[in-house]
């Protein structure tokens, strides 16, 4: 039986569940009924098995290097993706005290409102009136008793990503939403109290959440935390105390596998920086036909967001677009309903190949409609 | 590309994740890369997209046809696996009151422990010695002020399966853990409040979990239920507040297609009643040397769980067993770690030839053994 590159796929842009390396497709693809010779898939494969065992060593054992992960960190994989730790982490950290939240998008606004419900959660600067930036830390209001500091790494829908790991006050540990540009860039682990990232972007398919905690964080939840978000009986269970959704733990790993043989996190950065760069580049020169209302510098690699005819878009134009963009094989360009225009994701299994069409496509189409702006 | 049955797959017994339909493998593996000519996997599909409503229609609409479920009722689609719902029933339907719990086995006794956590539920008999069948319900402590009446259809551990739906007051609505046995029998979804299953033993791989709730059941939630367990806005939202996990629910859908084609649950039933009868005859003609710990009107046609040489069990012979069992091809026949002894799992999807080389290699080995009993 072969397995081979199927020529039929489409470039998917979608901001996730996402696309994943072909290599992990057919690798999946291959080993469906019979997985490393044992005879049953790995969606059959009992989570108690020694197999499935080896497989959860090696998924964490490549997640550990591929970030670095010091010792004194553990790690989690937990179902109810990054909705599910929006409750979860305050449930497990807050302990009746209070926390600072950094609001920078639509994904941080709504962990926000959830850990509202476990405690005093404050934002540490007013709404602002648009999602398109990030104020500079002396602008915020920090509590020095906070139990923690909360920031979304990267917020999908409106395309604004932190450059670097933002301030904290001392003692006040960083807890950060990594789900939408895990492991495309580095991220000083150190630095941070927790990290999670929900698997469907850029990391596999949805069903997993990879948690990263510091171990003296790991304590006590509060009583009503549902058990298979207690962090405490995970770990103590190495994330084992219910049945683990195995086959997502599984493709994760081989995504963890195909970013190593690509060179790792770092090479995983050149090429965002690369792809997002030819995107806005073109925004940018465009005379406004393409108009990014993000501030350059906090502009997502992940998620380049933009309007088209203006910046306040033109509606026909933008549909126009991803028609167009459809009839040449690339999908899912229609940005988010609640901003609208066009979102272009380039997570870390879009090539840079595919990046270009997309690239060359937008000039064309400039080209064509920049008269009907 | 031809896919084709793979002649080294072997035959296995697991409690869960389980055995899958070959034909539900052969055609997730088809369609790894490229589902119905969309050029993309389904594990890539935004769950915001009109194929993957899709998706969730047809699975919705193939579980509402095979369990006859009544208008009255809403499904769910819900991550967490079947111990997310020990703490999402009490979090969404306790609302301050009690609850009883009928304790059979080890998932409705870790039930019970984490309705605990949510206000006074209380089992309706004193725990018995060892898990071996059901007492009457006439010996029942039931209360007639309780939210629900709490049972566990099959427990998977100790092989204890209600063989009709138990009684409860009136007014007090029943709600059932069937996530090993959903699908083997008729249920009658009607006589319920609300019943949940965990797909990876009869209805797909590990990650996803049907609830079935009846509309007035779904109400207010405690205040610190995480919001993706809180049934009114996942009901509201038709499972998709936050990314449902796409592929779990897209396996699942071809597992009902697949009961369907087979002829629905009753057949599924049917096949139940003799696979599981081939092994309870040769355990019940066997002078002792297979003992079967549970009384026959509690026998689980799921898992069917015994001892080898004697009552007690002789766990060399037991050992050798689940060895030679594996020399030709019978996997996952160790019993569950606080039982010991054996257990074979007999979900939908083993077939009833699978199950006659079991109870031939069980007849060979008595006859070879019998004497060091």
């Amino acid at each position: 039986m072969a397995y081979c590159a199927d020529h039929n796929r489409v470039i998917n842009f979608a901001a996730g569940p996402a696309k994943l390396p072909e290599e992990v497709l057919l690798t999946a693809q291959r080993d469906m009924l019979n997985y490393s010779g044992l005879g049953v898939s790995v969606m059959e494969l009992s989570h108690r098995s020694a197999e499935f065992g080896k497989i959860m060593n090696k998924v964490e054992q490549d997640f550990r290097d591929l970030l670095d992960i010091p010792d004194n960190y553990k790690v989690l994989f937990l179902p109810g993706g990054g909705t599910g730790q929006f409750s979860a982490v305050p449930m497990n950290l807050l302990n009746g005290g209070t926390a600072d939240y950094v609001v920078t998008g639509s994904w941080s606004a709504k962990a926000l409102k959830e850990g509202q419900k476990y405690g005093k959660v404050t934002e540490v600067y007013k709404k602002p009136a648009s999602y398109t930036g990030i104020p500079t830390h002396d602008t915020w209001n920090l509590n020095p008793e906070a139990k923690y500091l909360y920031y979304c790494n990267n917020e999908t829908v409106h395309g604004v990503e932190f450059q670097q790991t933002p301030y904290t006050l001392p003692n006040v540990p960083l807890v950060c939403d990594s789900s939408s540009n895990m492991l495309s860039r580095p991220i000083d682990v150190a630095k941070h109290g927790l990290i999670y990232a929900g698997a469907q972007k850029n990391m596999g398919c949805a069903g997993v959440t990879a948690v990263i905690v510091r171990e003296d964080l790991v304590g006590t939840s509060i009583p009503e935390c549902p058990i298979i978000l207690d962090y405490k009986t995970q770990v103590g269970m190495n994330s084992l105390y219910n049945t683990p959704p195995v086959y997502s733990i599984y493709i994760m790993g081989l995504v963890f596998e195909w970013v190593k043989k690509q060179g790792g996190v770092q090479v995983m950065e050149e090429r965002s920086i690369k792809k997002s760069g030819l995107l806005y580049d073109i925004i940018d020169n465009s005379d406004n036909f393409y108009c990014c209302p993000v501030d350059a510098s906090t502009r997502s690699r992940m998620n380049v967001t933009y309007r088209i005819g203006g910046p306040n878009g033109n509606e026909e134009l933008e549909k126009k677009f991803v028609d167009e963009a459809k009839k040449q094989g690339m999908i899912s360009l229609k940005g988010h309903r609640s901003v609208g225009g066009i979102r272009a994701s380039l997570y870390n299994a879009t090539t840079i190949e595919e990046t270009m069409k997309l690239a060359e496509f937008m000039t064309e189409f400039k080209e064509k409609y920049f008269s009907l702006m």
